[in-house]
């Protein structure tokens, strides 16, 4: 079998998930009764996790639970030794879960007949794509953006990197991540501007979005919710275009993760999507 | 055998701890070789916790470490069920242990010729006193102060606590708890006027301390150290007073911590303790 530069390390890595994780997993989870996402989400974003490139707080609030239920069940001890250091030993490993649980909250949004709420922004790496609610499945796409201002591994460049690429983005889409980078100081570094850069990004994100959710209060803005649901008509009104933590990929190596850094969702996209508001509802250009 | 107000429930507790809890966490803590305590303080700072009346997110840490051990230790799985529930099930667990390292650290600095540092703060709910470490061992004492603005429990109010009592602003005297009260948003409701009123109560601490720990970055200040080696001179010069975060235990029944607040060190323990050094070290008044 050929794996191209996909390393053995990784594939034993991938069946050990799916024939050892995933059957112990399913079982300590069931046992919970139910993993309450949200309020885990809550309570990392007052512990600095902005909920996409952080997740530290919210990997230990879940793995809290999780363990509990790995001294119960009747597995051999090794087993839940490993499962517990796989999910310990990744400070990111909520991020899965996250955009789980951010994907069915903006599906669950979509379709609703008027609505110019965004309901999934999404990369290939080649394109950048929005979906509207009240638009349909038809994604309004635009050349993927570089992240140039990105913070690269040592040995790394903007020019190594590939276009934005990936789901995570409808984690900004749910008012998390860049939406709620207020509440990481520790991504400030990001930001390029300390905490009040940070602060500043999420007060924009509130110029283009609908409601602040009581859910997530971030602790630097007095607990303030944090910016959410993103109006298509203000995006093209303010030209404040959202703003997504994300990771950069190298464009051609099998080296992975290169750099983060902060990319902005392209004005096309949104253009493209007002004029097809206009024709689909039929308002006077 | 007579107990007092000290119920069944709680001698089980304590027999628990004494017979299966202490064993166990000796074990699985010399498996690790060491707890880096400063580094999970370090990180609760970063996390929310003001490391005296928040521990939420150390607690966490300190259990992620212990947890994986007790998967190794061959132990019955529902001991290591009942150790990993009984730390898990208490967010403020790793007080205990934050103030035992402040304790050893201010001791440490204790016993310097000429130094106006204070090493400990404490109070028996009678007395409330000082060390300051270039003056031996003698205490500065004045009377324990109430809490006249904490947060009651449901049907307690300011006249049924104790006077301040406990040895727990041992973690002041090192620079966390009130003076680090600026990283914890949540204990804003106890400064009584938000996350401003917060950063401005850890400002005034750099008022009467030596240095900013650079181990404790706080979020809210771009990461500025929390302001840490209490002088006597600029207390007494300034009239500022340590601002501690505590609890208030009744005063007569067994109902133990009624509420919460802050508190701020008698300023005769300082006038006694400035009078003393003059004396001790022949200065002119």
């Amino acid at each position: 079998m050929w794996f191209g530069s996909v390393g053995e390390e990784t594939i034993r890595r991938l069946t050990w998930m799916k024939d050892v994780f995933a059957p112990v997993m399913k079982k300590a989870i069931a046992m919970t009764g139910g993993i309450p996402v949200w309020s885990i989400l809550a309570q990392g974003i007052q512990m600095g996790d902005e909920c996409h490139n952080r997740h530290a707080a919210s990997t230990n609030l879940f793995l809290k639970i999780i363990a509990e239920n790995l001294f119960r069940l009747d597995i051999p001890r090794d087993t839940a030794l490993d499962v517990y250091k796989f999910i310990s030993g990744n400070s990111h490993f909520h991020l899965n879960i996250t955009m789980t649980a951010c994907k069915l909250a903006m599906d669950a949004a979509h379709g609703i007949e008027d609505s110019t709420i965004v309901t999934a922004m999404s990369r290939n790496g080649t394109d950048f794509g929005v979906r509207v609610s009240g638009l349909g499945d038809t994604w309004f796409t635009a050349p993927s953006p570089y992240l140039l201002d990105a913070l690269y591994n040592p040995g790394y460049a903007a020019k190594d990197g590939a276009p934005d690429i990936g789901d995570s983005s409808i984690i900004e889409t749910m008012g998390l991540g860049g939406f709620a980078i207020a509440a990481s100081p520790s991504m400030a570094a990001f930001a390029g501007g300390g905490v009040a850069e940070s602060i500043s990004i999420t007060r924009k994100m509130r110029l283009i979005t609908t409601l602040k959710n009581p859910k997530f209060g971030i602790p630097a803005l007095d607990f303030e919710g944090t910016p959410t649901g993103i109006d298509l008509r203000k995006v093209v009104e303010t030209g404040i275009l959202p703003s997504i933590n994300s990771a950069v990929v190298h464009k051609s190596s099998g080296a992975g993760q290169i750099g983060a850094g902060i990319v902005k969702a392209p004005f096309e996209c949104f253009m493209k999507a007002v004029k097809a508001y206009g024709d689909r509802y039929d308002l006077a250009a």
